[in-house]
């Protein structure tokens, strides 16, 4: 393992993956008690001491790093039966680069690896059944990577904003979410839920390229500027968010984002520190090696 | 279009992506009527006129054509509705390289646009069913591209040689992939069904690989020595496949796969050819961009 991916020593050695990291981001970036989500500078990149030249390089290391450990987990599982795996949970405003997360940090990993769920509005059966139910059909096997591209966390966000429940339904599902996560952390699944957050001076120059490029119109949608018009309520219920469902076993990291470089290298960072976490190895085979060799060598 | 992914004339020029092929993968690995399996040197490159060096630098090349219109695939379905979409069906003996298909070409494309679907062994609630049950619930939605890692046609295949089914089943089930698949092409999926063709001693020392290397290990299972020994079988159940469901709407492409570097090219080229054929565009906004501008500037 450790030659593969090159030697990370405890002390924090500065060989490859660290090389531009003063501090590792699952500790600056994570939401701790007291957190105030107005403190937070979109524009900052916590921990990393490079600019986006060492970032894209730093980035391209990781790819392998993050390949090879995915590839562990999912070995684990498919031979040893590790019931272990990864839940990425993404949010954030439009623009803010969760479609980037996937396309350039998830694309490192080799597809049957990961299980990607992107969740929408709700359709009309969905809305028919308790708001975890669509959720539940999408959560990760043993051995993969999961990745929530909006998640069970709209329900208390834009549900919240726009008053699409009764209040006591939105106050009760910050309890149902806690209890769903410590169920999903109780069957192996490591949880890490990241909140993209960009500035609106950074949005509004982001939705503007997508009206600018023919290559971009598809991305953009006029309720974008309805929701962004809605943002200081966001920012209420985003912090409500931290305040209920932030727990041990489900943290919450609040990456700054107006950097895309920044946020794509941190979140690859959050990934691969959950996987070395696992102490992940190649599985024994299951199999007699000589026996099946001696059959080979005469079938 | 044309511009970002470099030209590519109809007279075949030379540029980019056709540098060292003499012929195109569409047509010379398509199965025609009498196609003989047992006539493909698995050895062979048809139609590439380098090695495995030019092959990677092909590779890379085509990585970028296929990421850029699979993009405009995917945003001919979210602005357009467009209903198109593809679906590439990969068949093959263990260790010809479905995984790497998987992992070394779709790896290029954003994991957003990707449905991938493997198929194992039928579950109970599975063998409960018509056997295109399970096959329906994985169809790619539009704007997709669908892979298919095994399919109906281990139905057809293993369920002949195993006689899984009686043969009147067996024989009615060809009838039913035709069926199946014409309904698939009309709704607007583009149907690539590939099989992967290695040969006997390629598949040993695949075999053997895995049982010598501990990072590999979990990629073997005794049973893939039990099926190598009925191979015999399994080449006749292919080329009943081959005449049974070669279809103007659903071709089957014979890939020889003993060299990874070939078969991964001409997969990609195959699906690169399936997306050109489809005259992509980025689709018109569907709303007034100008308005848009203003209420951004304002908001």
């Amino acid at each position: 393992m450790g030659e593969r991916r090159g030697r990370r020593g405890r002390e924090g050695s500065a060989v490859g993956l660290e090389k531009y990291w003063a501090s590792d981001p699952m500790d600056v970036l994570r939401v701790r008690q007291d957190f105030v989500l107005a403190d937070v500078d979109t524009g900052s990149a916590p921990g990393f001491e490079g600019k986006k030249r060492e970032a894209e390089k730093s980035l391209a290391v990781g790819a392998g790093i993050l390949a090879g450990l995915q590839e562990q987990l999912f070995a684990g599982h498919q031979m040893g039966d590790d019931p272990r795996r990864i839940l990425l949970v993404l949010q954030a405003m439009d623009t803010a680069g969760k479609g980037g997360i996937v396309k350039h940090v998830m694309s490192a990993v080799d597809p049957q690896g990961v299980q990607l769920a992107t969740f929408k509005k709700p359709t009309e059966e969905e809305l028919a059944h308790d708001f975890l139910w669509r959720i539940r059909k999408e959560v990760p096997e043993p051995g993969m990577i999961g990745v929530f591209d909006r998640s069970h966390y709209e329900d208390v966000l834009i549900g919240r904003v726009r008053e699409l429940a009764p209040p006591e339904e939105i106050e009760r599902r910050y309890d149902a979410i806690n209890e769903f996560e410590a169920e999903l952390a109780a069957s192996g699944t490591t949880i890490i839920k990241v909140m993209l957050h960009i500035s609106m001076d950074e949005q509004r120059s982001r939705l503007l390229k997508r009206l600018e490029r023919r290559d971009k119109h598809w991305k953009f949608n006029p309720g974008d500027i309805d929701e962004r018009m809605l943002a200081p309520k966001y920012r209420e219920a985003y912090q409500v968010v931290f305040d209920r469902t932030t727990t041990p076993y489900a943290p919450w990291y609040v990456v700054p984002a107006d950097h895309k470089w920044y946020a794509r290298l941190a979140v690859q960072h959050l990934l691969i520190d959950a996987l070395e976490g696992m102490k992940l190895d190649w599985p024994l085979a299951d199999y007699d090696i000589e026996e099946q060799k001696a059959r080979l060598a005469t079938g």
